[in-house]
């Protein structure tokens, strides 16, 4: 696996392998590699001849009280874990070489990237869509693969993809979830052992609701199933929801009755230290 | 030349250029062709093997009460014009190709869309970084060819490019005057006999200013030399200065003294009908 971090050096790669005709897959990631990172890394693996992964903590996708600072982070580790099954290249682009002196560009994908997590975190989809055009253009791929786990992220990058003419296929990865359900991600490493078992408030609200609108013939009014599924969120010690939302799984509009093919979204905020998101589709 | 209106046409086109090695040159256009336009596909065509030309009068870098509806268009003659010269692409395409329902994905370059144009046209240059950010995406340029004569916008996408990693250069084509030193534009066409008299006020201050600046030894105050300007602009009958500025020529920034390197930029509006700009390096 070769270590690149300049822009550069990136493009001559890439260029290379075009011109022998080898396709690209790309998984762009924050680092603190855990099983769902992989599982989107092989998927490209499988889906492409060279696989590129970045490995960037974007500043621009944090909001001023977020927890940027505090990212986990271990370049080591992931490097192992990445090389190990495979990827051709890890991109870990310095904040300079990402936004150099006099850097002032932004892109907003308007509608999507504003409900839900966008509520919460005004700044952090324009740095996702900003960071991943970039990328895009950097690692010029065939194809994209991101997790189900930031549904509205994957939405958006589709949505992006689409309107700014990348030629580029994104692939959604489902989530990985540890055994007791938790849906993996890097702030997990933030709870403690109390709080680790709290937060299956948060899978046990997914099952309900999938469990609920399976039985039911017309689907379940939605502001009823929110409240049944707020009083499981609430009922976990330390535990205050964010947002707990059902959506169209496009457009990412508020549904009037939570049906089949509706997407739940929920954010959780524990013991006010982490939010931990979570999302199905029902 | 070939005649393309549709994404895939024109991807699957540039793709096969690429996998012959060949290089791709691109002038993007409004249409109503005049020598300004000629002179860039003719510069495209020197320094690249092929040469793509767009022609959309893209409505988002067109505010509410701007020319939008009453823009020139002759495709025929455009045609016929970009052939003779040896485009190999004419790509013109439609509305829906660019902003299919659901569209909403905007760019905005910040610092540099905000004065001189982007003060009195604030949506416009958004619609330029978006419009040309698809663009590259659609024909992936080597090169990409604009006119001095949109100075701001020449900046603003030579920002984009690099902020964006694109990996395109930008090459700037000097402004091409008719006889008389009026800078070509399709707004001309606007001008009645007396307008395309008066407008010669905007070479006039042009060439004022360049010989006031030669001829000093350490540059001229700025607000005195354009104190001096706006009398040459307000005494042409009917034309009012919409801005005059002499700013530094990549930040765009005002400059407290107008010294050689720094660019003048002006507006004026004829008969409160038509806007012309213009613009020199000192």
């Amino acid at each position: 696996m070769k270590f690149v971090e300049d822009a550069l050096t990136i493009s001559g790669i890439v260029r290379d392998w075009r011109k022998k005709g080898e396709t690209i897959g790309f998984v762009p990631t924050m680092g603190w590699f855990h099983e769902g990172h992989l599982a989107l890394m092989k998927e490209s693996i499988k889906k492409a001849d060279r696989t590129v992964v970045s490995l960037f903590v974007n500043p621009r996708q944090f909001g001023p009280h977020e927890d940027l600072d505090n990212y986990p982070q271990d370049h080591h580790r992931d490097s192992a874990l990445a090389e190990g099954i495979g990827v051709d290249v890890l991109f870990t682009p310095t904040l300079e070489t990402m936004y150099p002196k006099g850097y002032q560009t932004n892109i907003t994908v308007q509608q999507l990237s504003r409900g839900l997590c966008g509520a919460s975190r005004p700044v952090h989809f324009d740095g996702v869509a900003t960071v991943v055009t970039k990328l895009f253009n950097l690692v010029q791929p065939d194809i994209a693969v991101f997790g189900e786990k930031d549904y509205q992220q994957l939405a958006l990058i589709r949505q992006l993809t689409k309107d700014l003419n990348f030629n580029i296929e994104i692939i959604g990865h489902p989530i990985v979830r540890e055994v007791d359900g938790l849906a993996m991600s890097s702030r997990n490493k933030y709870l403690d052992k109390q709080e680790r078992k709290n937060v299956l408030c948060l899978f046990q609200a997914i099952e309900y609701a999938k469990k609920r609108v399976g039985e039911s013939e017309n689907g379940v009014r939605t502001p009823e199933l929110i409240a049944e599924l707020l009083s499981i969120i609430q009922s976990a010690q330390g535990c205050v929801a964010d947002y707990i939302s059902i959506v169209d799984k496009t457009t990412l509009t508020p549904t009037e009755i939570a049906g089949p093919g509706n997407v739940l979204a929920l954010a959780v905020f524990v013991n006010n230290k982490v939010r931990l998101i979570d999302n199905t589709k029902l």
